[in-house]
């Protein structure tokens, strides 16, 4: 004896959601049968919605529901610097803090040589275009603090500075999380913190 | 600076789902964004195609794309047998044990006083008409073990024993699991388990 076929259609298709195991996913189609019909429609239709209207922003690349993106299309931002960042979700985050006027670059990954993924199929050919094209003082990395996020950084970093002197280019700083323990932070983070640190005033 | 409307919109229902917190919610958008749309449409299509087809079993209550599911429709299952049950995951539970061969009855629920669920809302009628209008000798009461299984297996064995005396009621055991340190059961089950001690053969 099995579920029926809708129902098992339905588990295995939330089986393959990120972090949604066997159980969990039986959990969700269960709630799903459970609540409304009316629910169920509009989950459904929020699915098929969000691919129809959310395209790339023309210049930056970020999901949006414009050819250009509200923060692209803003003209109270200032056009002269790009913060390249690995997915839209860390444009909302940097956006959160209120301390960045500036555009935005998304690059859809990171270069991870041991997935296979080279800087070919980073959203990169458009960030060049973007500095031919435009006036830029300043280009700041935002990608994760990971080997591959430093190497994507490094990479962008040397392009740009053969084709274009000028450009400055900053990444954010390294150093010990406000509040953390110098005992029980990394080596790694620890001795970068030591080494750039900074005058008090 | 927020997501687009359809974003926002399926991470709101995302979130809804058992056991999805905001930052998971957040993380299936995403991963329907970069998904493609064939995926999307599946996913919607299955939702409310689940909806559409499933509907409860005429006689035991338990899902089923058919009026009378496929379990109480069969004829070499042993009809004067009954398992009751909290959910239709039960049901599959039991039934990969492949040691039953009777008929289930799915309450949907349990009788839980302080969520307001009373006897009233939980598949109890069509029980209760079933004893009436079958012949039925053994109802295996398989809820599970928490105050509100036992309360509610309690009340059902009563109204059975009321009016009708002659059918046999009968409880899952409980006792220690199999492979477990009588150190570290708890005093409840391990009273239980003492008391229900059976004869060595």
């Amino acid at each position: 004896m099995e579920y029926p076929e809708s129902i098992k259609d339905l588990i295995k298709t939330f089986s393959k959601l990120p972090g949604i195991g066997p159980k969990s996913a039986e959990k969700l189609a269960f709630f799903i049968l459970n609540n409304s019909s009316e629910f169920a429609e509009t989950f459904a239709k929020q699915l098929t919605t969000v691919k129809i209207k959310i395209k790339n922003c023309k210049i930056c690349g970020n999901y949006s529901e414009t050819d250009v993106c509200p923060i692209c299309s803003n003209p109270n931002r200032d056009k002269s610097k790009i913060c390249i960042v690995e997915t839209p979700k860390e444009v909302l985050t940097i956006e959160r803090l209120n301390i960045y006027n500036g555009l935005y670059h998304v690059l859809f990954g990171v270069i991870s040589p041991l997935d296979g993924i080279g800087p070919e199929k980073l959203n990169l050919k458009s960030l060049f275009n973007r500095l031919s094209e435009s006036e830029i003082s300043e280009i700041i990395i935002a990608t994760n603090p990971t080997p591959e996020g430093d190497t994507t950084g490094t990479y962008i970093s040397k392009k740009i500075k053969n084709s274009n002197s000028e450009i400055k280019i900053t990444r954010l700083a390294y150093g010990i999380p406000v509040g953390a323990n110098l005992d029980y932070t990394d080596i790694v983070t620890l001795t970068k913190s030591f080494l750039n640190r900074n005058p008090l005033e």
